[in-house]
């Protein structure tokens, strides 16, 4: 099985600022500790950041030939991206919905997912464990 | 560690009707599949469910001396009881919220929850899933 | 022909209060004036009355095994208790909403009714013959 | 008694369009069918139909000299039509509001009535049967 | 000077219903107090009254080769009709709009005129002095 | 008769400013030409003018033993001023609210008028006729 | 092919007021250009115009049985008129909706129509042309 | 005189959680404290608590024949029960509506109380005093 | 200990006119009233009332320096004047917020206060034992 | 006469995904089919599409000089992307904005286009069709 | 040149309260400030507080004779008064408005100002230096 | 001191169209005058301009380790980008956001800033000044 992990804006900002919010570990360590877990699952998994919403779509779209399923933390374009919510419901693959933080617990506008309907699910609040947690969905149902 | 399921409002008609949204496992199966996962986490998993929103509260403000944290599925109460949402933030042990079906994907009224916020974080959409990913995240945590 | 007759919060306090708005009758007038109809319609009526949201959930759930249909004046629930909605939908067999006056005429808070749209329809406005044209209506139907 | 039967908007489509949702009856047929049930309770019914708002108006206006009662369905003028809302209360005689389907379950936009808060009441969602029950409430008090 | 005094919806009943509210007053007593006091200030006055919107606006685009100005009482379509606003703006005549009541004092829905913005002013609340006084602008202008 | 003409916010710059929107007239020549209208109806007319909301009150409270009734433009306090119409509401005599402009087309804010419900009724948009037409409807009724 | 021409409130005012929104052209000049443009498809035009919105209704219930389709301009009811919505729902042939001027453009209740929905597509803000594309788009289809 | 002092949701667990908002009080504490001050003021104190809606609806029901007034704390159930706003006004005996807090520090959704329109009136942000300051006005007034 | 009561828009008239709402009292012997109460309670009571909203800030900023705390009530000051509020919160004495009548029971714009949220809390509804309680809990607490 | 086709957000996806609302054409075909219809009309059109929104704009500014006027389909970009709407009012060519579906019949967040107010017109609901009769009144104006 | 600094609500609290928002400089201090940086650039300042939203209206209305332009900070009335802001819109002069803090990273209702569309500018967030940069201004334009 | 001149979207189109609004300088000529002015102020400026969302980002995170502070003009972007929002709060630099235009006299979508929560301060309406001055408080306070 392949897992895409895509990060969408600031997330490459990830440990550097706000860990108060975010935690004190960096992208990289982040995506290290994701790709030790998917090991152990005998997930293969991809890795990709972009603080462009476009090449988000265009990850989104070229995922479908290639990946069982994305892990989609889009940052601040969960709230208004209704192009990334169209791409993701233009491919065939399983799209789950990942935050680091409890969004509920923070500002307002935080609270609106405008992607989450079209995604299988939403886990949200449970630091590095939200992404972790979606990949053992993947491997207990794919 | 000790894990309470607490199961909200007509989640007890589980499996019996709307299988379509819900799945066709009754409670008691659900309850008796998210057991033996517990006990694979060597996890000791207590069940309760109510239709009655105080009573809920009541056992949210027990669970506080026997259980690690509690899995709340509150069923439609999660959308107006700020009842249950404060007798969350009273009790010092975390709480997930959990459901079986994407909320985003239903009704609009089913789109906000008054508990998240107080909650460690929610995990929505995943079916039975829902709440063993739950119950690994304490594993992972506590 | 089975036909349960369910009232939510307050009903019990009917004819001793507020006559103005809710007629002189007590609900046990009520009730009675609405078995004898029954009975010339050879229907047989079953009364329960409860100011407990999730014991109104409790007898709805009950009583898809025993009545044909429930006539349900849910009170001041009508108007956010989305439990006693979900409840509504969980069960097989049909649900009339009444009440007895007519709440367009009243506050701005009783214009909306969440549990009407998984109900067969709504009769409100004529007092105890929002139960009796109920009960035609069963008759006339099943 | 006299009671005036008074349809409006697109309700002479009645049969020909939409049967899921309106049922298979034409106008003619559906007012066949009130007509021999008023005459088994005695009451003698008048139909009219229009698609134009202010000849409902004038109809309410003059029904007032002849009938005892109305029965009113203003189709799509329920939701904005506060001209013929005005008519109703400009008269001395009881209206009720009936309609074929249940509007809480249909779009947004129908569940809202302009007209209801002057009604006697509201009888929605039993097809023919909110008619004929709109009938038996004429005979039982009038 | 020719000033066509133009009612709309449900002014035929005035006097007759709700004089609390409206006054004594029936239409035709009203225009001939118009009448009496519009041949005192030289002015000759016509007078017309609908139930039916599209005639307003048929009055409204007729009016603008014979009169002088109009004085405008739309009833209730005061509140929805921009189709009345259209006509309105449509023609090159002035104007008035007028209310017997003063609707800043009666339901909520009365407070929003969607013909006001178009016309050269509003006068509400005086009773037939609305008309009266409208009549007293055309003298003092035209 | 004696009645109080009273000017609020900003109209001591009348004629100075923005004549497209409020005329040529400065506030001293309108209130000569009310003055002069005022006379040959027989009318004593007083004239204050002020920018301080508290002193409009202050001047509506005072009015109540002197007056026969008032003429009211409160400028902008007309959108937001409860404690003005608070005064108006505490005080025995008739208030009339005018307007030199027509507030219906002009900015969204001063469509609104918290002043309105509890005066007799309003003239805008007639430029000094607002207020001799005022002055004309106190004429004709005290 | 035969196709009705639908105008609704003041088209026939077209031309005569307003040219700088509308253009210069009278609705029966349109309506000859429109006419040509059809005969060079070898489409037979039919056209009608009505103020009152009942007689519009009326118009689309009877052009089902006559005509392949419909080119309807509502005038001001797009905006709020359900009971044409509702005629156009009830007929079995393709209506398209169109707009002179560019809705967008105009004040904020001219963005929204109630009637778009049931159409199969709206054509806006090309004057003349927005009635000659919908004849070209049924000659391509139908 | 005989009080009813009325404490709904979560307020068992007073003094042990988040005593930073309600202070270091237990329920017990709280109350002992309320029955000395009621002691000195002649006052006979009845205490009753409950996290159940439907229960505090019975408690209302059941005070008027034994108790002169009731102190109502609704905790959470104060910004959503009409079915508790209903029991209040069902009942003959004044109901004063207390808070610990000051409601308008807080979130935004205790901004709202569905329950003080039928109360006498409200006191809130006085912790402990809420209550007593309640109890003096029922001693100074009865 | 020293008091400021302080009164806002339209209390001066208090007594004089719509004593349904406010009761019989002047302004005068209410202050009366207090006076004598604070007296039993040792409390030195300051008294000043203003309409002009600039003053009553003005009093509240000169009062930190004389007084222990203030009782305000700012009348309809209440429902908008965000100066106020910053007067409160820019002074280090304690502030209570008082009524007469009670407001959640009045218009719609009563029912909001932008000032409570800077005060300690609110008493509202208990005519002049709302000033009176507000002195009790100075007396208790300071 | 040159005309560029620019399509936006997840439309390089059509015909594979989603057939049911956008139609099987892929974007290849549709452009193919698009230009033959254009070669038809002597018109030379160029074909770009993006997922970023940023360069969406930059094709916009550089159409410019090169280009009669533009055919935008901006895909989902539609309902939030002012930068594209400024864009659009940036330049000095025509733009038309297009969809294949009727927005008006899709999700609530598709009725509005924040687009379409500095666009020429809108074609919405035609599938290919929308882009062809852009290209006709193109041929008929330009 | 000749600016005026114009303070409005609680600006002579400044330094005295809530040190951690507005800073500690006094207003004598600030004005101090500004009196000196003018002075380099040339320019005459004068300075005047109020708060008294009347007063603040008349010095706008005095400034335009005496004045260049006027530096504003209305403190809270800069989210109601449109009384000011008609104020600034009478006068000739180019008015600033200023603020303090950033009240976008404040209270909601802090958002919004009803004055700026009436300025040429705002400058809010530097401390003192919101005053200094607008007399740069003046100085490089005027 | 090193400063970054951070323009988003549409403002490479500077002075080339509507100069009405944004004057008739290009992007080019107003880099130059402000960079001629940071020269003056020995402040080294940077100069960056796109219109692509992700890559503002992107400066936005690199200029942290070369740059004193941002200023920001952000375009459209500024009415809802929150992924820019985050960017801002996720560099420990300050940033100023600026506008050419006063937005509060331009469209209601204008009004809106997502991104000045964040930033120290804002400074709109001054044309190239805007950009001049925030130099100079850059200058004044690092």
């Amino acid at each position: 099985m392949k897992i895409l992990i895509l990060n969408g804006a600031n997330l490459n900002m990830l440990g550097v600022r706000e860990p108060g919010i975010y935690g004190k570990l960096t992208l990289e360590e982040l995506n290290r500790e994701i790709l030790a877990y998917a090991q152990n699952l005998n997930i293969t998994a991809g890795f990709v950041q972009s603080n462009i919403e476009g090449e988000i779509i265009n990850y989104i779209h070229s995922a479908q030939n290639e990946y069982t399923g994305i892990i989609l933390n889009a940052g601040a374009f969960t709230h208004y991206s209704y192009a990334i919510r169209d791409a993701v419901s233009s491919v065939g693959i399983p799209v789950i919905e990942v935050h680091l933080s409890n969004l509920h617990a923070r500002e307002e506008f935080r609270h609106k997912s405008v992607i989450a309907e079209v995604c299988v699910g939403v886990i949200s609040g449970f630091g590095k464990y939200s992404y972790i947690l979606a990949l053992e969905y993947f491997k207990m149902n794919y």
